[in-house]
């Protein structure tokens, strides 16, 4: 990455319709529900007729469809992340531990990983008292007024930190950390303690606490979140209570983890002889 | 469709290369978690050469990332499929019902689409007490030998039932309809009586009622379905207690689907207020 050289030679070899392929897949949102061609083109800046070939491309292998002059996204959209789960067996080995952890401290569990400056959520066990709004796997949140984002990046390399740094830290409540220097502290003492407690800086009354999630050789490769509001709880309970019960949950997955080759594929033909 | 010099024209204009990046994409699952560029070629029936220009690209755009030789899909495979809910507001719409609905069965509801022969979860609630594996938003079964299928099938064009029976309908347990006549009169008589259950067609034991979901049209642009195990239910009780229920939910559903174009620009302002 840091070599110049190899980076154009990288450029070189990008291929630009695949990048324009994902940017009409993806211009597809809550403002453009349903786009006309034309409309696709002046969201994505690409002419017409680009955007034609990439629509008639998309809709022969499914994930668009249209409808008069009005273009889709298909379900089957949906069913790209699924390799995600199906080749990363933290997704299937977590899922029982997020229940039992759910079940445990009565609130939702979530395993999540860091993307760039965002955390994205890989697995959630939801638990029926709903905060506010939903959250699905595939969502993200700003790593660094997270819990989650705390964790991983107390654990990431120099250069993950500068990514969530360099995004921006708007204070998102009165209480968000907004400081590199401090951000960095915060991250120091999340290293030192083994988890993160992050009270109403993402928003107001909103508690969490992380761990990480380590694989056979040690390395953090999710966090484990769980998640409350205030008035059930406060940051000092939740690291006495709640923080010791999922260092628990982490250290059961990361045993899992460690035996996962034999584990995937017994996973994989129950998934083939069953359905459900 | 119909018109072949309409359907060679467009093959003309098929970007070959966004074919080949999806291929690429999607050959990562549990047989090939982690593979390496040769691995990959094998799989896509791609030179290396093409293969390393596509991984090139897809890692500029995040979706994956390489340790040593070995490949691997990002946690960015999974936001992919939040512009599907983000553009469809039938699964924030539905939401609050399928909860509400799991509450009042004490089992699992879900929202599903047809995609060719294949019923796709677009939502799902899912109650604690599970059958076997979890289901997943975005986890296809197969429509003839299931009640979504049949609810879904029962009110498409013919082209969407042929593609069903055409897919093939092998049997996954003694009780599956594979005959494509009994299929046929299986369908007539979901759209008669409004709803559909099948026992044991796909799994042994395994027990589902679906209801269609339909749009201020009339148009059906879903089907409602709860699951259960035969232990704690048959079909006749399914279809005397837990079908009347759905289909106050379905109308619901439509109800609020009908004020959707309001009700999504809502939605949109509260998910960038607050994260969750």
């Amino acid at each position: 990455m840091s070599d110049p050289d190899d980076a154009s030679a990288k450029d070189r070899d990008v291929i630009q319709s695949i990048e324009r392929g994902f940017a009409v897949l993806l211009a597809f949102d809550a403002e453009l529900p349903t786009p006309t061609l034309a409309e696709l083109a002046a969201r994505t800046e690409l002419s017409r007729p680009a955007v034609r070939r990439i629509l008639i491309t998309l809709q022969k292998l499914g994930y668009v469809a249209a409808t008069g002059s009005r273009w889709s996204l298909t379900p089957r959209v949906l069913t790209i992340g699924q390799h995600y789960a199906a080749s990363h067996g933290i997704v299937e080995v977590a899922q029982p531990h997020l229940t039992r952890l759910a079940e445990r401290t009565g609130e939702s569990a979530s395993l999540a990983q860091l993307d760039g400056a965002d955390v994205i959520y890989v697995a959630r066990v939801q638990v029926r008292r709903v905060l506010s709004l939903n959250v699905d796997v595939g969502s993200r949140v700003p790593a660094y007024a997270t819990s989650m984002g705390r964790v991983l990046a107390a654990h990431a390399d120099a250069d993950a930190v500068a990514t969530i740094i360099d995004a921006g830290m708007p204070p998102l409540t009165p209480w968000t950390v907004t400081d590199p220097v401090e951000f960095r502290d915060r991250l120091h003492e999340t290293r030192r303690a083994g988890y993160a407690v992050v009270d109403s800086e993402l928003e107001d009354g909103f508690l969490s606490a992380a761990v990480p999630v380590r694989d056979a050789s040690g390395d953090v490769v999710a966090a484990l979140a769980y998640s409350t509001a205030r008035g059930r709880h406060n940051a000092a309970d939740l690291a006495e209570s709640v923080v010791p019960i999922m260092l628990e949950s982490a250290a059961e997955i990361s045993k899992d983890l460690a035996g996962l080759p034999e584990r995937t594929r017994q996973l994989r033909v129950r998934a083939r002889d069953g359905f459900f």
